[in-house]
């Protein structure tokens, strides 16, 4: 059974302030890559945090990982890549790959997991969001 | 004419994450170390943004200043001397003198104003609130 | 078999500035969080960041987990549960559970592994450091 | 006397974690949004952080200050105006407006000073590194 994907890709500076002293970004800053990578990615499909808000649902994190292959350092660019992972459960998947625009190599990889809360009643939702549903639809994702 | 002023003291560790390139904490997270102090203060004191928020207020930020005079590195601890400076303003100001506790060195000085707005309506206040009036009545600042 | 393992704890206070607009702390700040309790815990044991550093090591996260159970809000107070699960290869491996110590609720889990670099050559460490070996012993981790 | 200046401008995204509780951007980081304007301007011009750093100096900064003027929130965009104010002293001074590039409207200004360190010595320069000195008379600031 094959994967459903789809992709998007941003280009971020790493900040003087995301360095440490050991003169490379701090682990967890990658944590806020992802999520540039995920809003950009959301932007550019329309399923962004505010196209959910605006729909009635809030899509809280359960889960996030990343696994450190190099490291990066201040002055140097960095390419997120997000890939959507489409799945039957109700719930938003992603993965990531880090890279050093610099040089093209692979940096970092992660994925992460988030679910629907209805916006008002933050109950879970257990089946997909109407709208999201229509999206999965129209990008071939169900 | 006599300044009235209420002083409180925090201790804080400095993260490795707080730690630049240079292996100093970056300056932008000094801003946080003036929060941690105000948020004390406010604690010890029954001043806290929580406080205000349960009383139907805002108290956002409408200024802030950092002088630095020495680095701080990981590893050290910092202490963060918060002083509330009394005003017959509709206003909270705030000094700080943020030492290196490791050897009691001044290590930068600061300032912050900040406005009361009503939490529903976002209107700036443009007299103290009344449980605050009451507060520097109590500790000898009006 | 059994599983040896140490355990500490830290409490920290949510800041304000940790908190999103949904008003609950960011999921990324929870590495930090992680951070704060693998120093409390290296602190109290001697095996911190820098009692590596000064053995002529830095120990980079080359893996990082954490599991969202819970929400944390400004004000409220977080326990940091950090587990040193000892194994034989040339790695440090930490289990996390983060509390609400308001209610004692179970927030959030995780995990990370270290290896250990040569701070001059930046070369990986096939076993572990000598000091580090003395340290598992002496903490009947070995 | 006339006021030497240099100005340049750069657009930066509001992210999710860089807005607090109340929706806004916590007043923090708009420390970040001056160094990201003040890192542009260095990139565009010439005496970037890193430019510096080779010729054997390093910048920190003495004095930072901020006053907020509007709010930002989470989906809108921030142009950031950068303006380098000659001096003779041995310093760079920067002044900075912050823009709601959604609307225009200013949000925030403010200004900084740095000075140059020797970078093996730490040792404060009273006079201008030469190549700052020819950069300044390059660009009509000296």
């Amino acid at each position: 059974m094959t994967e459903k994907t789809l992709t998007g890709k941003i280009e971020i500076n790493v900040r003087f302030n995301e360095a440490d002293p050991l003169g490379i970004v701090w682990h967890g800053h990658y944590i806020r890559y992802f999520e540039d990578g995920r809003e950009a990615f959301g932007n550019e499909h329309g399923i962004g945090y505010l196209d959910f808000y605006k729909q009635g649902y809030i899509i809280p994190i359960v889960s996030v990982q990343c696994d450190y292959k190099q490291s990066l350092k201040y002055g140097e660019r960095v390419l997120v890549e997000t890939t959507y992972v489409a799945c039957d459960a109700a719930k938003l998947q992603f993965r990531y790959r880090v890279f050093n625009a610099n040089n093209g190599k692979l940096v970092a990889t992660g994925s992460s997991v988030q679910v629907f809360l209805n916006r008002e009643t933050s109950s879970l939702q257990l089946i997909n969001p109407p709208f999201f549903e229509a999206w999965k639809e129209k990008y071939g994702m169900s």
